[in-house]
């Protein structure tokens, strides 16, 4: 089987992942800082290294502003809904995934307006049309960092400048380039990044990640046991333990602190360029043939990730199938989970096919899906 | 190394769960219910299994009313701030962890009202109580069934049935009993089950479980993808998918499948009768110290897990840092989360040594247990 819907999650994972999972639940998968026992502290050690881990590739300096959550969405919800109260405005785009939008359209239940920035055909914003929609309600700016539909890049730091100038608060969520594209979160003016653990980053599905950039004061989602302050009957008010209620995902964590020590060792770049070898050769070979509609920009330093395509007319869903069930090759049918993205490139109704390399695809696999494709174009 | 801290978090798993996790990492991790390949397809037959898994264990028909989260906690702040609005009244315990008390406490600022019910010396409530506590706004019981702290259980059936009489929706906090008493969910009246996945349950952390009886309506705690109703931009209203956005945790939720399947091939009975038998052994020997305080009842049809204890007025941490260091036994020490409780059996101040046994604990262990003990309290 080809793997090649790693914008879903990435698989197959670096064997010291898995290593990082099994040594963890085997040896001393305690509950971390909750007791004192040796057991405890090294579990609660690797949650520490994780962290760090996390600060090295995104270039923090503080572990503690770095908070576990179950995924992403769990990031997002807890970023918007704790930093948006009522009478606010909040400024997304319609490349947006349902885990940003879904969250702002149940806001607006209590009456926090929004505004979503039109993207053009390929699904590009253009941050003045950001600028132009801040008014003086407006607390909070999200936008994705790359599209999970075309992969288009939006330019994260123009929006992240604006944002700052107007002394509001920028959400990145960046889900499809956490781990692929090199970020400096201290250049990068951002304020919030929600980041899944399971993606780019190569760890284990069930975690997730919210950066919490000094300064910025958020409500927390949920309160519970922390093991800090364990006398008192409200939530402790630091970092992490304010947002982190309840038993982590120890394995999880663990086999995630291993994957971004593989990414640091391996080199994102390197690792990075792989992959956008072997989109440049699958964009290359496909964008040829007439058949086939290839959503987003075909330039690699406007896109990441996902490619989206589509056969003529023909559904994806049926294209996936196809591809699955008659040469093994794995991707995503329909539509994304981004409805406002599908209507901004007009694939609404027919959805797009979407192919998403990861860094142990070779360009023989791409070559054999660009095979796959070219005889189902003929058949 | 003697791990008798089960009650945080059970260690060691059954093979089967090791094997479970990994297996499904490295055969089987794509996203579930995302895409149509044949992984995205495993991985959802997985989730779905351990459903029915649980369904099997608690005598339940549906598997859709088994929502995984990230931990008990966020199952009781789902389960709580889903039922309760402006206005209403909620009664509680002084025997409840703080992953009840904190979300009770919090919602507080929002006009919600609540009574904590006194708890006995021995960490008993009286349903009596709870039932006198009942007002025309109280819309909500939550009580845990065994205190985290004393293993004192609740009658969950009694307050139940009150709670029904009066047409208020009952939510247990099944943290320290689920997997370990066993539990009928069809009779045993109640509407909200918050369940851990990594204790008595004994599957990997990152796993919670709520239990969402039918006709039970409950506002979520996220919105997100979720694989369903794709290009709507509201989360969709049916169960499962309501309550999960975002990626799951599948290999948790793998392993906890094959965890629930060995419980119920060794039977819950005899992995019960097996850790009442060392609790028998330890209480047996212990309660006729006379330096040492068990707290709690001694009797077994009272109690459940954990068992708190302290050498005269040594503080509690103290005596399990000795434990731990000086003979390689893992126990809690100090104020385990639960303040209220500590308040009702007047440990607030030294906290209370607590161990818990799992059912891979052995009578030898228990004995090396006591034999440290003795010697504590000797020297």
């Amino acid at each position: 089987m080809i793997y090649m819907d790693n914008a879903a999650t990435s698989w197959p994972k670096p064997d010291c992942v898995y290593n990082g999972v099994t040594n963890c639940m085997k040896k001393y998968a305690a509950n971390p800082g909750r007791s004192g026992h040796g057991m405890s502290l090294q579990a609660a050690r690797i949650i520490l290294y994780a962290r760090e881990m996390l600060c090295k590739l995104f270039n923090v300096n503080d572990p503690f502003r770095m908070i576990f959550t179950a995924n992403a969405t769990e990031s997002l919800n807890l970023a918007i809904k704790g930093i948006l109260k009522p009478g606010d405005h909040v400024i997304t785009t319609r490349m947006e995934h349902n885990s940003v939008i879904r969250p702002i359209v149940e806001l607006q239940k209590q009456a926090i307006t929004s505004t979503f920035i039109n993207a053009d055909r390929k699904g590009g914003i253009d941050p003045q049309d950001i600028k132009k929609a801040i008014n003086a309600r407006t607390k909070l700016i999200v936008t994705t960092h790359a599209s999970n539909v075309t992969g288009t890049i939006l330019p994260a730091q123009d929006i992240g400048k604006i944002a700052h100038d107007h002394g509001i608060t920028y959400l990145l969520d960046a889900a499809q380039t956490a781990g692929s594209i090199p970020m400096d979160f201290s250049t990068l003016g951002i304020d919030l990044a929600a980041i899944p653990g399971h993606k780019s980053l190569l760890g284990p599905q069930g975690t997730g990640i919210l950066y919490i950039a000094p300064g910025i004061d958020l409500k927390q989602l949920k309160e519970g046991g922390t093991g800090s302050n364990s006398e008192s009957l409200t939530q402790p008010e630091f970092c992490p333990d304010k947002f982190e209620s309840g038993t982590l995902n120890t394995p999880g964590i663990a086999g995630l602190a291993v994957a971004i020590r593989y990414i640091l060792y391996e080199t994102q770049s390197k690792l990075n360029a792989h992959v956008k070898k072997l989109e440049t050769h699958f964009l290359g070979e496909i964008s040829n043939l007439p058949e086939i509609t290839v959503y987003g920009h075909i330039g690699q330093h406007l896109r990441a990730g996902a490619i989206s395509i589509n056969i003529k007319d023909r559904d994806s869903s049926e294209i996936a199938e196809i591809l699955d069930t008659e040469h093994k090759i794995a991707v995503r049918g329909g539509l994304h989970c981004a409805p406002l993205a599908h209507l901004s490139i007009g694939t609404q109704r027919q959805g797009t096919v979407r192919f998403s390399f990861g860094i142990f695809n070779t360009i023989d696999e791409i070559d054999t899906c660009i095979g796959a494709l070219k005889r189902i174009v003929r058949d």
